[in-house]
């Protein structure tokens, strides 16, 4: 008997240890992917969903350490899957360790980090109408680290010979240039996706990304991308990251194992959106066509997201705020913001910003009148109409966008051209919650260039460029533009918008990033950019100042940008020839000043009767 | 002594007679205008003020008859006007007798007539979606009474030959014709304005009136129009007058004598309106672009009619609230609404529609977008942005006008063209308080005449007037293009699009008024029309039902109007060759339906699959 209990003790001892390696092995095996792969402790809202994803996870039971509380399991049709929900107030940063169970023995345990947040973390300062925003496609930008071109894991290599390939540019080749960027008079870094995009094309705009959680290898690692916001903030410089909640690549890891059907939207035979998101808000829309529009895909290529799944939801939401607290980013732009479900959006947004309440996100709403833009900015009165506010802080003022790209070919426009165009944009602003935060641009990655546009006619580049840089809103230069750079979808598609900026590569042979680099041409451009948006940068009226305008006479078009304290008077002329404004008409404005300062080569303009204007030309003055 | 005394008293007596005498002579002379010339007992707001015009009678102390009070007597530096304001609070229908002293003696009297109103006039119904309006130039559409064509007090006399001049149409003309405006299945007419205008030339279009208390003589009597509308509404049809409130004619009586400088608008130098209302809620506009705006004169002839004078506003609220009474309106439809300070037209269109709740005013505000119109009408959230409701209950769809002149050219448009633009226009519904009191229009007497815009192209004409028939809001069709009139301001001015209706005048050897008069082409175009118009006229789902469209596609334009009980499905195709919709799309709408029924002809489709189109046509079907 006693043999017996010894044997089979002995024989129930190894069997232990065998279950012990077995669940061991098993539990390397088990868990493939931990998402967000670690966590913050003291955030605002203390629920945290994890996702467990490994070979039948959803047979286990989960329990967690240090006493933290589970308020949720959930599981879906696939086994792979587990969604855990935990209570982290009051939970110190801390290393908790899941234990997952199968009839109640510990089958695995996983760690988790939660970690701590930077001081103020919270209250972290945005990027606003005080800024300039340079936007970046990385991939066409620098090439600092030539090592990182290709990667073994993923299928795309590098290849600057393919107009719509990789082109090696990276992480590191904007952080060699960040002193450039900030010369020009630049605060702000917008960067095209950086996550990890695996399609076998194509994969440089990065917008159909593979992991989420996880920096394009061919751009760097997580961490050369903290390194980037880091060596910004040094600079005084904010990173806005390029978010996409309406799709993912269809190599996301994720797509080959769906969590559930209803991650993505899906169709009976694959349906396209019809891009017209005038339906969302239009009570007359058919449900057909409003379902179209948010559900059906972008492109075959890109999976779309299904928002109003909660699992979905929140995935994309921590998601969001790990990369804040992650990369200390100072910002968002969202890809095709109003593709997905508005109300999921809301809340998406909504849940972002009560993390960090200063928190600006710009949405692409690429829309072409103000009613339909205004309508999806936060607090919107116009949202209001349909009982929806998308909480959302920005939008891109598209509709002067439309303008910029005509008017200053206008020479001798009709009863609703030439200036008047942009003057009847402002004259719209009412109907924005917050004029001051809009995107303006004149071109960005998805739009033929405005060099292109104007014919490389230089003195309609200055028009552009001083418009951007006088009126409302947060300005946004498209990198490579402030040294000419052109290029036209028409001739060579997307590439040719997005062509290599010159000297990001070893053995360019000019490099546009130093000055000694430079051409004639592109010194002319570069000077007159960063002289410019630098005298801006300091000017407290052209960033929260108040907007006086007069209705454009003679093509030529005046305003004011003014404090209490400070006033500054633009005028532009249209024609192509010389203009003389009277300046009666603006005593409202000009009130007590006597003078104008030139900002950009400090001439002085007697104010008291007349101002004469160069041709195709605008003059910015500080009033003295 | 005694003979001194009865001397005395005899020469005292003749004195007091000689008085008495001078004084009645005096007060026929002093009172030589008194507006309005009548009122009402028991209007809602009791408070009456009665402009009294004469030689000096701002000297004058006032009292009135039948214990009514006075509440304000108001004078001006022009001694010649008096604004007496008195309480009709509980005063009955009555003559009431107004004296005029001096040092405490009276100096002549006047009366003035308290009216009884009508049974209900308060709650009148006006016109709404469910009407056809037909608008009329008088002076070019029927010369009824050709005795009248001159005036001997008038300045323009009767002269058909000249483009611009008085032809001769008349208020008679009219209602004499009213039988057959009915047949076109019009419920509703509005004629441009028909108060006496005294200027030399273009008088016809009696937009600079002289007398804002009385019809022109060359139109017929105060009491024919009050006779038309006793017609009209024996025949179940509804008048609506055309109300001028921004201005007056140079020759209106009181510029002769202003009872104030502050009654009008007034620069140092003629100031025209440089028409850009865009400024008027424009957070960043000048105050001097506003003023100019607002004040800026229509034309020099058209003195601007200063509404933030009290007296002003009040003269006009009570001239409107007048016309309504006397000559029992329908309805109004306001000229140049927003050339008006809009705080006072505001309080206008208040003071009228308390009279009056169901009373329907349309202003027309001639703007290009869809949210600058709806900032115009009544409870607009867009209005609410700056703080501003209008009152007023409908505008007119200027940016639907804008797209019907120029879609259906449109065979092979791009992406935002063709059918689109009308799907465009209708998605932006929802930004305007309500969308069935919008007034739906091809054309009227300032625009273009759509048969001359569509080339007389017979088929392009249907689908103007099936569109106009079937979406929301009021048709408003503009007289003479049902039998194919045509007109092009470009090339002969505003006569061109002005002409004379043929049949309206004695000797015109066309009669398009009657079925035996019109040519084959005009009973084409007038047989299709009144076919449309009176089968609308029935149909519940057209006038208040709900609309679902669908985005176009191809060049074909599918929606629907409904009731619980009745739908109504409407195909467009825009294509120059036959098209053939597949109706799978339309389940939502169609539901059970199996066929529809072509309202036109009777004819029977199938709805289970596919629905085949004419090219350029439309089809309108009852589903059953």
């Amino acid at each position: 008997m006693k043999n017996l209990k010894t044997n089979f003790l002995k024989h129930s001892f190894y069997k232990l240890i065998l279950l012990v390696l077995l669940f061991s092995a098993s539990a390397k095996a088990q868990i493939q992917k931990t998402e967000p792969p670690f966590w913050y402790a003291g955030m605002k809202n203390p629920e945290l969903q994890i996702m467990f994803y490994g070979k039948n996870i959803s047979q286990y039971e989960t329990s967690v350490s240090n006493n933290v509380a589970i308020k949720n399991v959930e599981k879906t049709e696939n086994p792979n899957y587990l969604f855990v929900t935990i209570d982290t107030k009051d939970v110190k940063a801390s290393e908790l360790i899941f234990s997952f169970k199968l009839k109640n023995k510990v089958a695995f345990t996983q760690k988790y980090s939660l970690k701590e947040r930077r001081a103020n973390s919270a209250d972290r300062k945005s990027y606003d109408a005080s800024d300039l925003i340079y936007l970046i496609m990385p991939d066409r930008f620098a090439n600092g680290n030539p090592k990182n071109d290709s990667n073994a894991s993923l299928a795309e290599k590098g290849n600057r010979a393919l107009p719509g390939g990789r082109h090696g540019g990276d992480i590191e080749g904007i952080i060699k240039n960040l002193d450039y960027i900030s010369s020009l008079g630049a605060t702000t870094i917008w960067s095209t996706p950086l996550c990890e995009d695996n399609d076998k094309e194509y994969s440089y705009h990065t917008y159909a990304q593979s992991d989420v959680y996880k920096i394009d290898p061919r751009y760097g690692t997580n961490d050369d991308y903290a390194r980037l916001s880091a060596e910004m903030h040094k600079r005084n410089m904010k990173l806005v990251m390029d978010y996409v909640t309406n799709h993912w690549g269809i190599t996301h890891w994720m797509m080959k194992d769906i969590p559930t059907k209803s991650w993505i939207n899906q169709f009976e035979n694959y349906t396209q959106t019809h891009h017209r998101r005038e339906v969302i808000p239009d009570t007359h829309a058919s449900k057909t066509d409003q379902e179209i529009c948010i559900d059906g895909w972008f492109v075959p290529s890109m999976p779309d997201l299904n928002l109003r799944n909660p699992l979905v939801a929140k995935y994309l939401t921590q998601n969001a705020i790990w990369w804040i607290e992650f990369a200390n980013l100072d910002g968002f732009r969202v890809d095709t913001y109003n593709y997905s479900d508005a109300n999921a959006m809301a809340n998406w947004a909504k849940a972002v910003t009560a993390e960090y309440p200063n928190f600006n996100i710009v949405g692409e709403i690429w829309m072409h009148n103000q009613a339909s833009l205004a309508y999806w900015q936060k607090d919107s009165k116009i949202g209001e109409i349909q009982n929806y506010n998308s909480n959302l802080p920005s939008v891109m003022d598209f509709t002067l966008q439309d303008q910029i790209g005509s008017v200053f070919n206008e020479d001798t426009p009709n009863w609703d051209g030439g200036l008047i165009k942009f003057y009847n944009n402002f004259a719209m602003d009412y109907l924005y919650p917050n004029v001051n935060n809009l995107l303006v641009f004149a071109e960005n990655h998805d739009t033929n260039r405005i060099n292109d546009v104007y014919k490389y006619d230089f003195a309609k580049y200055k028009l552009v460029m001083t418009l951007m840089a006088t009126v409302r809103g947060i300005p946004q230069v498209y990198y490579g533009s402030e040294i000419g750079m052109g290029g036209d979808k028409s001739k060579g598609g997307d590439a040719d918008i997005r062509q290599d900026f010159p000297g990001g590569w070893a053995g360019d042979k000019n490099n546009a990033f130093s000055s000694a680099g430079r051409t004639a041409e592109q010194a002319k451009y570069f000077d007159f950019t960063s002289k410019l948006f630098n005298w801006r940068k300091s000017n407290e009226a052209l960033h929260f100042g108040k907007m006086t305008h007069y209705i454009p006479e003679n093509n030529t078009y005046v305003y004011f940008r003014y404090t209490d304290s400070k006033t500054v008077m633009v005028v532009f002329n249209n024609n192509a020839k010389e203009q003389v404004v009277k300046t009666n008409r603006f005593k409202e404005n000009i009130k007590n000043y006597t003078s104008g300062k030139d900002v950009l080569n400090g001439k002085t303009f007697d104010l008291s009767s007349e101002i004469t204007l160069e041709p195709k030309s605008a003059l910015v003055l500080e009033l003295e």
